[in-house]
């Protein structure tokens, strides 16, 4: 950040003035604010909990779901900071309940069409060579929210692009598997499949397997939560989160995809002619303004736009804000170090002079990729989809400083959520 | 990690072949491996808690202190991945137990020999241009249990380095703040002062404060823990923990350093000679293998050695392994990104004969420091102190494959734990 930027766009002057000054000597003295020097306060602790007062920081879950062991709920973007998801917010989504899994009782099977099928333990898995990266996880469905016509005047940023979230994660490479079982050159696909209630399976391409796929018992250092795949699950760097296979029972070595009931039924795209594409896997460029954002309230004066943007395809190498609904960009600043399929937050220093104006945010990545507008997004895909859906998110700031959904309604578009191709509905 | 080397270290073999082979068939039909299959799982939840199967991985509680309202306990550091410290088992340091503070009657003040006093509410912070860094904080304590002469034999990874967390913080740079008072040209020192129940008070050059300290409100990012000084604390990158200020209530900008009771009952350095160094801020270079470690068990074969290195100064730029206690030595692999002033880990794959062997790590900074031997830190500062001990922590591995203490005792040094300047004794 730019210090000297930063005080020029003030003028050079006070930033808060009427809240900051002169009450200095009564706030050193308020009965309150000393309250906690006088009481012996509490003892270490083996495990930290947080302050109650951040009792309602929570993932949201929708109150119109069918059923919770069957669902998604979303990672509270908006109040959230820098780029780590602490490891109680991460986004879940399941399809019959998280599973308990014992992890001394815990195996990972390899088979098919390999030399040797072998069968590992969580201890076996922690053996071989680790690596730790950080990497974004990302629910195809993440963004539907935007499929909605006219679009949801109370959306959140939590809402719009919450099924999303970013930890390190630590595993050993799946390659390194693999060669221990020797790939038999007929081997084209592999089968994950996990041990939930619906055995959730899906195909994964070996090339990828090969590549960069962690089979990952690690989260921010500590064991997996339960709902992120307790103790095993794979990570698959930059592609959709329903391949990312959790509570991670055995995988197939194979020469075909599965076309299983979870890559069938739900996770493959309907075009606009009915035609199906059935795999599309690397996430496309996201960015999502956190601050300020939908139901939140500002004031006039400084503000720092805030908000993280992400690439399956690559690093995010630049994030464009704009004002006045497309025609003119201003580039944000984009906080070190930025990783490649991983979250960037982006930051531009901003006056609000209290007039009526819509906010933009545009992610670019290493790919030469970018987002769409929402228009550019139905013109191509149409609405029989539910996934995948990266368009802008606009945010409308109203004169009294209430923020709101800034999408305009499309004309010519059937009302309502999107059609969709089978699944629940997860959040209305 | 290089997949040839890993594979020519094992001479291309399978790697745990008598645990893995042929029992997949078995393994994937055994009744207790498919019990989560047959049960709907447990449904979606607003803040995420860690498996049942987690609870015994724990902070490390000294069971000798004589309360735990004035004390510290470690992060279990053998038990931890990757860099990033969870947020519950980030080590903690107090000396008054932990203050419950109201974030929404929360106030920062900064006064003193400024144009204006300043006070702060939590969201005025929060509006200010925010920075997002990992940096590990080290207690100037760590470490002491090498003092102890003869060496532990029980000593852990944990208990030899484990008053050492390093997480993502986000905060308003303090020099945003302080620029918004107008710092008068006699400045040159602050006094941070926290609202615990000691009023924890240090001395901050000024220098320092404008150049990277940060006014931190988030740690991996959610709210601050309260042990690790909610809503707000000092971030004082390199430096040592106690100057990082939790439950931050004002700073008072002034001319000389204070000398409060917490920087002259404590943290100071008794040399040799009974002269008291009043000031050593910058943490040395670390380093400590975590795996194999004291009161491990291993069995011959392939193991990956891992550990964590971290300095004050900058960047770690070389870690070395001995396996002859300092004749010679390997470089080991440092995991990218490798951060200014925050953790790295390092790995060396390494093949164990069974023979009984003693391991070092020595860890090198980009200002060309290092850490010294045992020996060579008692001949430097005697045996009156209890800070800043970051000599070469050995672990030996016996015939039988038990980890333990490989430090040796040295001849001519008081028995006994240090003598020790002040303070309570915080682990045995």
């Amino acid at each position: 950040m730019d210090r000297r930027r930063f005080f020029k766009l003030l003028g050079g002057g006070i930033l808060l003035s009427p809240l900051l000054r002169a009450r200095a000597q009564q706030g050193l003295w308020d009965a309150k604010t000393l309250e906690p020097l006088k009481a012996l306060g509490t003892p270490l602790s083996e495990y930290g909990e947080r302050a109650s007062f951040e009792a309602e920081v929570v993932r949201y879950i929708s109150p119109n779901l069918r059923t919770r062991t069957s669902g998604a709920d979303f990672a509270p973007l908006e109040k959230l900071n820098g780029v780590i998801t602490p490891n109680g917010l991460h986004f879940e989504r399941h399809h019959g309940g998280v599973p308990q899994v014992d992890p001394q009782a815990y195996r990972l099977v390899i088979h098919g069409m390999v030399g040797q099928p072998l069968m590992f333990t969580l201890e076996d898995l922690k053996r071989f060579p680790s690596t730790t990266r950080t990497y974004f996880i990302e629910c195809a469905g993440n963004g539907q929210n935007g499929y909605r016509n006219p679009p949801d005047p109370n959306l959140t940023a939590t809402r719009s692009r919450g099924l999303a979230s970013n930890v390190s994660w630590t595993g050993v490479p799946l390659a390194l598997l693999l060669k221990e079982a020797g790939i038999k050159p007929e081997a084209r696909w592999l089968i994950p499949e996990g041990m939930d209630a619906v055995a959730y399976t899906r195909s994964l391409p070996l090339d990828k397997a090969m590549e960069d796929v962690l089979v990952a018992y690690a989260q921010n250092g500590e064991a997996l939560r339960p709902e992120q795949g307790y103790p095993v699950r794979l990570v698959v760097p930059g592609w959709e989160g329903s391949i990312q296979v959790k509570w991670l029972r055995r995988i197939l070595v194979t020469d075909l995809p599965t076309m299983s009931k979870d890559e069938t039924s739900e996770y493959t795209d309907v075009m606009a002619d009915g035609k199906v594409f059935a795999f599309t896997w690397i996430m496309d460029p996201e960015s999502i303004i956190t601050y300020p954002s939908g139901l939140q309230q500002i004031k006039p004066g400084f503000h720092e736009i805030r908000g993280l943007a992400w690439s399956g395809y690559g690093r995010i190498t630049k994030v464009q804000i704009s004002f006045d609904e497309g025609k003119t960009w201003r580039e944000a600043a984009l906080e070190a170090p930025v990783e490649r399929r991983a979250f960037v937050r982006f930051k531009l220093p901003w006056n609000w002079d209290g007039k009526e104006v819509v906010l933009w945010s545009r992610a670019w990545d290493e790919a030469g990729h970018t987002q769409p507008t929402r228009g550019e997004f139905f013109q191509k895909w149409g609405r029989n989809n539910r996934y995948h859906y990266n368009a802008i998110q606009a945010w409308r700031i109203a004169a009294d400083g209430r923020v709101s959904n800034g999408d305009r309604p499309l004309s010519g578009l059937a009302q309502g959520p999107s059609g969709g191709c089978g699944g629940e509905v997860f959040d209305v």
